[in-house]
């Protein structure tokens, strides 16, 4: 990249020309994963912290497949077994960290805006996974990767995002790139769960299914978070797959060669029906992948031997 | 081995060559586990997932240590702290996991079938460590090293199983391929934990400890497990103790040279008296030594240089 | 080390030459950890098991990035987690453990004494990172390494240690250290968590902060521990901090370089007053960053090369 950057906190920011450079270094080791060894020694002797106050499985297993590929050593924090935290404030817990040397610190926090604070205080680099419902710009970087492989460019596609678009950092996150990459992003979902002024994100917002998939490139459909089903702005698991689940149908009206996306995991018959999941349109599993060249794509970046 | 296999789901099935061959492995790379350096770097840049829906610290850090001493990269996943799992189907899991390119999976899981659901849909190699109440094929296999070591074969053997033979996947797996090796086994243990038809599986039951014992080589005493206390059909622990446990008085009936085994951990004064276990009969250490090198033999196997 | 130890169960009956070796040894590796690659291949092939059988993030982080900057293999089991441990004795624990030949296990247990019931059974090396109420020796040497960084001597140093001496194995690691190494301690606390006959440990009591921090050269705060808060014994936070808390106006007291020493996490307001806690006379970070190193010492000195 033209201009170095020590963390990745969000895709606020992020120019087009470095979203390119990280989608670019992400195509150039995807390779690494394929090979029978599949094992560089680039970040030998770098140290990862994965910093996790929210589970995950999924994002941590992707972030240490690819720090083991480059060789770097991780240790692994999380907030369940963490007495980091008893009684100890973010900033203190995070100069502890820094005490120890990492290079890296992967972090995922409930708190919208956790790793910029730590940012602000310590001098590693921090790569943010996922904070309250602010951005997911790893989730973003991997999207992007995987809309530009099936369809060769970002630049005037046209790409739907449906679900609870209020509490998404997967949606805010490609809101964000995909307008910087010039897409043109639309979104459609309950209306008590589109943030308000949520056209100022520079999207559209549709009035319905058809409105929102007619000539989709690329529809996105979020995940329902079990944890919203008792909020009263939720409607019904069967009133939402009804109203905002993806089937086949609703395919025809989108571009004859449509993509589909969901960040995984996947409720089958709620955010769509499985002719849709399993169907040709589907990428899911191609964004899985695209996740660890994404994440060793900044990991180079970000810790490389270039990056000082 | 003279057909190359891509997993281990069980010991139904695979032939007394093939358990010869992976004993005979096993045999050679124990050695490793007692150089100064444990290391050898036939794995590397191999990717080996521990995927375990049920705890497990003993089998796991086995197989850890068996990836570690061949120098693979490791990630473990753990239903507890497991966010791949919600709301997804175990073959949804199952593809997610495929598309980060692991080259083996580790898998544990309470139900019985589920590591072969598993291969049925993904392409990488799995072991099972452990599903439901069906096989624990490793388990068997350290077993029938250990029996080896000790008595120079296994073929024509007596082995007594004496325990709760319906719960036991290590029961299952060990009559299985004792049976292949051409050993003879019986079981024993309260009728209401026996498995209807258990003959069927082709071993002979005692009608009590005396008759179980009697003549043995090898005598296996099975774990009480604490979940099956509450259950009507066991009996209560101080009964089991009295008509199930093993004393120094039984093995005289045995042959002299008799062989306890136990999976542990053991329950001291339920499943065998503290003589018993301490005694010089006992294998129980050399077991778990023994866990080790066979896990090592089959990723050296399944994923190793010859396997492809 | 003149005659090589096996064990570091505690700092009682350790030479002053010995913790001196270890000292110098924790120096001269510190700079490991500032470089770019921050590893060496001192440990490869090694295996460190981590034992905790009580909860820490922040004590098996260090001795985690310290095994793996010196390339060892590391593996860890938790109480949380394990299955070692149901029914099972901690002795058939340990020999189970011995089986899986490892080079070191790093134990915390809530128990007293547990790292010396293991080191009685099994050859393999133990480091006590905790041992109930007793000792925490690695903090007592990262404590004198922070130390004779900063005033470059122990030998005649005026060292106070105020807080919850009863129960802070922190404190007696400390007090045994530092008075083989010649240093002055005295101690100061709820008069309800001295320990009876606390004199006997080579202390002196003060009876006032005052009197504690009069001519200190160190100040060595301990931790309020939240499981206390409930405990007859203990003043409320709010007494405590007022009558035990560290305050710039107490320095004022101490000699004019004073050093500020807490084993974290802190809890501010509490123990001390932030801006205690982030004046020039704290070298709290210090002491996290000597964790490292001190363990990376030991780790080399009881199974690195020289050991044998």
């Amino acid at each position: 990249m033209s201009s170095p950057r020590r963390n990745l906190l969000g895709l606020e920011g992020v120019s087009a020309q470095e979203i390119t450079d990280i989608l670019d270094t992400a195509e150039s080791l995807k390779e690494i994963s394929s090979r029978p060894i599949k094992k560089v020694p680039t970040l030998r002797g770098k140290t990862v912290v994965h910093f996790f106050y929210e589970p995950s499985t999924r994002t941590k297993t992707s972030f240490e497949l690819a720090a083991k590929r480059l060789s770097a050593d991780t240790v692994s924090l999380s907030a369940s077994t963490s007495s980091l935290t008893k009684g100890e404030t973010l900033i203190d817990t995070a100069l502890n960290l820094q005490a120890m040397a990492p290079d890296l610190i992967i972090m995922r926090h409930s708190m919208s805006g956790a790793p910029h604070l730590l940012a602000r205080h310590i001098p590693c680099s921090i790569i943010n996974a996922g904070d309250g419902t602010h951005e997911h710009p790893t989730q973003g970087l991997l999207d992007m990767l995987t809309i530009r492989q099936v369809k060769g460019r970002l630049d005037g596609l046209k790409v739907s995002i449906i679900g609870d678009i209020s509490h998404s950092r997967v949606a805010r996150s490609n809101i964000i790139g995909l307008n910087t990459m010039g897409a043109d992003v639309s979104v459609f979902g309950p209306n008590t769960l589109l943030p308000p002024f949520v056209e100022s994100l520079g999207v559209q917002v549709a009035g319905s299914m058809e409105e929102a998939i007619v000539d989709a490139d690329v529809v996105m459909m979020l995940r329902v978070q079990q944890e919203r089903l008792d909020d009263v702005l939720f409607p019904s698991l069967r009133e939402y797959a009804q109203r905002f689940g993806l089937g086949v149908k609703h395919l025809k009206k989108a571009k004859p060669e449509v993509t589909v996306m969901h960040p995984g995991p996947i409720n089958r018959g709620v955010e769509m029906s499985p002719e849709v999941a399993d169907g040709p349109w589907s990428v899911i599993l191609d964004q899985v992948a695209n996740g660890v060249a994404v994440r060793m794509a900044l990991l180079y970046l970000l810790i490389g031997p270039e990056s000082s």
